[in-house]
């Protein structure tokens, strides 16, 4: 009729609307009134908002690798090439990259997969991380952070209605990209749950316990990973690895794994163990056939640059015409943004030692890896002093995510208000210290369990401060509802 | 069964094995096997390989706008903001926009509907571009390039199954992300036709005629509309333009304008209207009711920052409900790049007159629009003077889109080796010329007819040869199949 709306939330997509992002949800929104109201004078018991809802570190204050910034800018501005302020590594660098675009300029649209000498650049990356198991470019696609390619190998993976729906296991908690990314397509989200118990570690019963429950219902065709975990933080040991890469060669399931925690491992024992290296250990019965996508991205690890949408997969043994549809469909949004992938390149190539940057790279590099580690570490110990709040060991990633005990009375006022108890909980953390962290409820948790996700990136002197605030709002709230 | 892929064209998602994308289609992959082939020494009738199948200007030799890479440069290493090699207004630039980054860095996570002050900055520019019309920066959204924009735009229109799905009109020439993202979504594509006979103007007659047949097997809600015209090239008549908006309004149609040529307009009479700003002078009958989504990007008019992808949309009258809806969406990949928010930023904000960088900024600026207004006539002019040519003015955009006449034998050639005729055609210039151009059938086009698109933006001297190539190779075709 003349004069109603065309598209109101009646007459939308139904699958956009099923769609949930906690890390950016409802938490957020308020933190953001508060900051607005803070602005305005309002008075409050605190004076900033700390939004440890994200992983976002040059947000907190983390400084940018210098030797990357340093390349970016002469890419962006190649009159610089001829500047004496830069180091010649610098230039050379940016010269080669240059070279690689289209008339010499980062604002050329690449190949839709990626400018070929960083995709040799990552293929030789990964062959060295992995002790010289061969990479070939040709399996490397360049992306709009990971999160664009996590959706469109999830894409290419969907089809089938009702109980020949394609069905994609997750971990619970998981980061909810995933969750999102299913609920869009349509396809079915198969839980199975981390062992809080054990360090959220991956328990195979479990897997084949979710695996044989969604047969009776869909079409489980992918198992996601994530490691080191988001938002829980385990590193997998690589016996888990193989039991995880033994399990989806038996059930026929391709493989998701989410790495871009790569070099976030801090505690003592553990170590990153990528899945492509384990699969091609365990020999060509597994190297030859187990359909492996494995994800990475610029926004994490020491350089945390989330901004420029830096990140690359890889794809193992993905049949052939499949790559074709994959390219060509990557075709249709042209390029992945040209200066991340500048930046990608300089993440998988780094200053070498004896170039003139190397020192400076490897104390920026050194000095933030440590630090995290130490933040990881301090939250765990200070969380764990207060009744009430059980945290895991942050093994790695950059969260800790911690169970926390809600009263009885708390949660019937939660439920009274409509919301989550752990929401509750979290909101009122934001009113009273400032503080804007996830509620459990958006990354899933067991029934009945509660948490929320905190970054480890605030400095550390104000990690402190905030991880002490933390334990005087639980108790002043257990007090209240008890 | 254990051995055979989990994924293959059998088993993966239909939709995606439905689309197609000609620019980057495979045209593209054998130019680029030219390339290789020319690299190791193949001895070939031509040297280099010309790739005139995408709007990529600075590919094609154009230099960056000065202001624009001196402030990025700054933004990606801002110790140079301390450095006097730089004007007073590209450090203030530079700051200000640093300021509104987390941390004061490019490198933090932006808010996922874009960095506030950038919003603000393009509300300005619209509205003084619209000639005073307010612009709410609430209403705008930066994206990945449009082409995200638009097919997050389709995303929420998307729903229904068989009479009740969504069927969107799209113009017949289009540009193919629409019918791509039509094929991912299951939505219905419903051709309207451009008239070619009339500088393939939009007619209300043709409207009327498609939706009326849609009417018969879908739900048509949405109306697209791409001005100045790609691969087209012509620039909608204001009258045009209020005969859409009163269509749309009487039809209950959602518009989508794709107006990122709305500076490439060459043609003399000609001028560019925005959509929003007829809808807005048309009165409060329609200004307060017609949904409206317009697109606009840094790839195109004179900068060409391809490589960025950076754009923005404005949503008109889109229920709140659905805005919030939208917001959530968009919040799942974060947000887009922060180097292409800042680049967007710079476009719709440049030097002012009286600042240190605005005298270059419009010699750069004005020297590409003039130069490109050269190459569109120049094209028109060559083109048609080949018997079995026909090329209808280039009014805007990037491209010309001749008619070309192939021999009844050629035709039959490309049937029997299962090619479209005009891809025959394309194919052959590439193998005798070198030059890389996109069959109409990319497109699509009136049944027998045939076509192809060509960037008119190689620099005047070459696209003069390569005129005159296409005209030899067009006279020594029709001989051969004559």
């Amino acid at each position: 009729a003349v004069g109603s709306k065309v598209l109101t939330t009646d007459t939308m997509n139904p699958s956009v609307k099923k769609v949930e992002y906690a890390v950016r949800g409802p938490i957020v929104q308020r933190a953001v009134e508060i900051e607005n109201e803070l602005k305005k004078g309002a008075k409050k018991p605190f004076s900033e908002v700390i939004k440890a809802n994200i992983g976002d570190a040059h947000a907190m204050g983390q400084q940018p690798v210098t030797f990357f910034r340093q390349v970016l800018a002469l890419c962006s501005y190649p009159e610089l090439l001829n500047s004496p302020l830069f180091p010649e590594d610098v230039k050379s660098r940016a010269g080669r990259i240059l070279q690689s675009c289209g008339g010499g300029s980062i604002g050329a649209y690449s190949a839709s997969q990626g400018i070929e000498c960083v995709r040799q650049d990552v293929a030789q990356y990964i062959k060295q991380r992995d002790g010289g198991i061969p990479c070939n470019p040709d399996n490397i696609y360049l992306s709009t952070g990971a999160s664009d390619a996590i959706v469109t190998i999830l894409k290419l993976l969907v089809c089938g209605e009702g109980r020949t729906c394609t069905g994609a296991m997750i971990p619970i908690p998981q980061y909810p990209l995933y969750s999102a990314a299913l609920a869009e397509l349509g396809a079915v989200q198969i839980n199975y749950y981390l062992d809080e118990e054990n360090c959220w570690s991956l328990n195979i019963g479990e897997l084949r316990r979710a695996l044989v429950d969604a047969r009776k219902h869909c079409n489980p065709r992918v198992l996601c990973i994530i490691n080191p975990g988001n938002p829980t933080g385990q590193v997998q040991s690589r016996k888990c690895i193989e039991d995880v890469i033994r399990f989806a060669a038996e059930e026929n399931l391709f493989l998701m794994a989410d790495e871009v925690y790569q070099d976030n491992v801090y505690a003592d024992g553990c170590h990153f163990h990528s899945f492509k290296k384990v699969l091609f250990e365990m020999g060509p019965q597994y190297s030859n056939t187990v359909e492996l996508a494995s994800f990475h991205s610029t926004s994490k690890c020491y350089m945390g640059e989330c901004g420029f949408r830096g990140g690359y997969m890889e794809v193992v043994n993905m049949d052939s015409d499949v790559k074709a549809q994959l390219t060509k469909l990557v075709s249709v949004r042209l390029c992945p943004p040209v200066p991340g992938q500048a930046l990608m390149d300089l993440v998988v190539n780094p200053p070498k030692p004896g170039e003139p940057s190397h020192a400076t790279f490897m104390k920026e590099r050194t000095a933030t890896l440590r630090s995290l580690a130490e933040r990881a570490k301090l939250t765990e110990q200070i969380l764990n002093t207060v009744p009430g709040i059980h945290c895991n060991p942050v093994q790695g990633a950059m969260y800790s995510f911690p169970q926390i005990t809600i009263p009885e009375r708390a949660v019937q006022e939660a439920k009274e208000k409509g919301q989550a108890p752990d929401m509750f909980y979290c909101m009122k953390l934001l009113d009273e210290t400032g503080i804007c962290v996830v509620p459990g409820s958006g990354f899933g948790q067991k029934e009945g369990t509660y948490h929320f996700r905190m970054t480890i990136l605030p400095p550390t002197d104000k990690l402190k401060i905030l991880l002490q605030k933390v334990k005087e709002f639980h108790m002043g709230f257990t007090e209240q509802f008890s």
